[in-house]
């Protein structure tokens, strides 16, 4: 199985090691990631300047490509100019901190696995609810390569990707995985205004989290559980039923 | 009516300054926008680095504030800070360039009136498929003006926003106005590889577009018969049939 991994907090995180370390034992893995944090870039794509392509090592060996770029654009550039073969499955990740209900939109990790999709290749976005740098990657790592393996029974359709979310416990405590649907948490967004040493005012985002409809059967609330979450997501944007309504008009 | 406009191509751009100069026939319009061009940001959000809200002057009078962030950052920022009172409508654009089928996800345009929607502000997305800094914007901001005086008799959901495309033809050649949804156009990705003056390789991308499933009922087929594309959007992103299936294996 040939695996292109990506993620959105750089080539140099603890997630993408513990990732590639495990996805190793089941297939051949490439690595093209963005060259620095990349976070809440969501579905950005570097269109106005060039992207450059960096071998960037670790543990005296070739880890994989540095772009300065964001999610998307690894995924775009490895595929169609750094590959030499398409990829079985992309996986994104593992991000430090959780990418659950409207979270997904933000992402960079999950817009990664979204552009794979796109181009009709199987994806999965890992994340574990905990931003430390230190967090035990090892329980994350193991459902991402499990899931990998198991892709293939799961019979997605072709614009379906898996977002998946590990919660920040010792990997023993993980009580399983669960599918789920986003739930409908949402942030509460404040700005902080602040004055520079220049007494120019600035404002900094501040943002609370607010679980809503966060029950078992959804991902916040799996995580919550202690479970896994795996949740299949499309791109289905178009308002079906709406959109009935006003032609009637 | 108190109208939040805002766009992505900055707010000292042709389009904005149409919009803005129709809007203010039907409404009281606050303009908070980017500083400078965001095409392709998609719903980044700023989270590492502070925001500024710079006044900004058009004609001899203030016209807005500049932010130094992302449109949906100029959403969050202007409805949270800035704004006294709650904006009962967002409109976001006059984007240079389409707005249809899958682009919505990187487009900036979009992202600001899906940020408006989440807050629970009615919210339209304008979009004229032209990139010409002269293009002539007046049947855009015709229409738009329209469909923002008659968004509540759409008694559009909650989680719904209006993605608008306008084609580039003289405003009196535009057939009237078509609910569509989205086709299944794709982007074929290629990235051109150069070499910079030290010799050192780059690459940009170079897409084409390909209309897929693009008929009359769709925003890329409207448009190309000469209708204002009128797209009812949600994100309703769980992929639910999917689920089903996957719990049930």
């Amino acid at each position: 199985m040939k695996i292109l991994v990506t993620n959105d907090d750089g080539i140099d995180s603890p997630g993408i090691h513990a990732l590639v370390h495990a996805l190793r034992t089941i297939g051949h893995v490439t690595v093209v990631a963005p060259d620095r944090q990349q976070s809440a870039v969501g579905h950005a794509l570097t269109v106005s300047s060039p992207l450059r392509a960096i071998p960037f090592h670790r543990d005296g060996e070739m880890f994989g490509y540095a772009i300065n770029g964001t999610p998307a654009d690894c995924v775009k550039l490895g595929i169609s100019s750094l590959l030499t073969a398409k990829p079985d499955l992309v996986v994104s990740g593992i991000n430090h901190g959780a990418n659950t209900s409207i979270n997904i939109l933000y992402s960079g990790t999950v817009s990664a696995a979204t552009e794979a999709m796109m181009m009709g290749i199987p994806a999965i976005a890992v994340s574990l609810t905990s931003f430390s740098y230190d967090a035990d990657m090892s329980g994350a790592a193991d459902y991402a390569t499990r899931i990998a393996q198991q892709m293939t029974s799961y019979n997605l359709p072709k614009g379906t990707l898996l977002n998946v979310n590990v919660p920040a416990i010792p990997a023993g405590l993980l009580k399983g995985m669960r599918f789920t649907q986003l739930s409908k948490s949402m942030w509460e967004d404040k700005y902080e205004k602040r004055y520079d040493p220049m007494e120019r005012e600035y404002y900094w985002i501040r943002g609370t989290y607010h679980t809503i409809e966060a029950d078992g059967n959804t991902d916040d609330g799996a995580v919550a559980e202690g479970y896994v979450s795996v949740t299949p997501i499309h791109y289905q944007l178009t308002d079906i039923h709406t959109l009935q309504s006003l032609r009637a008009l």
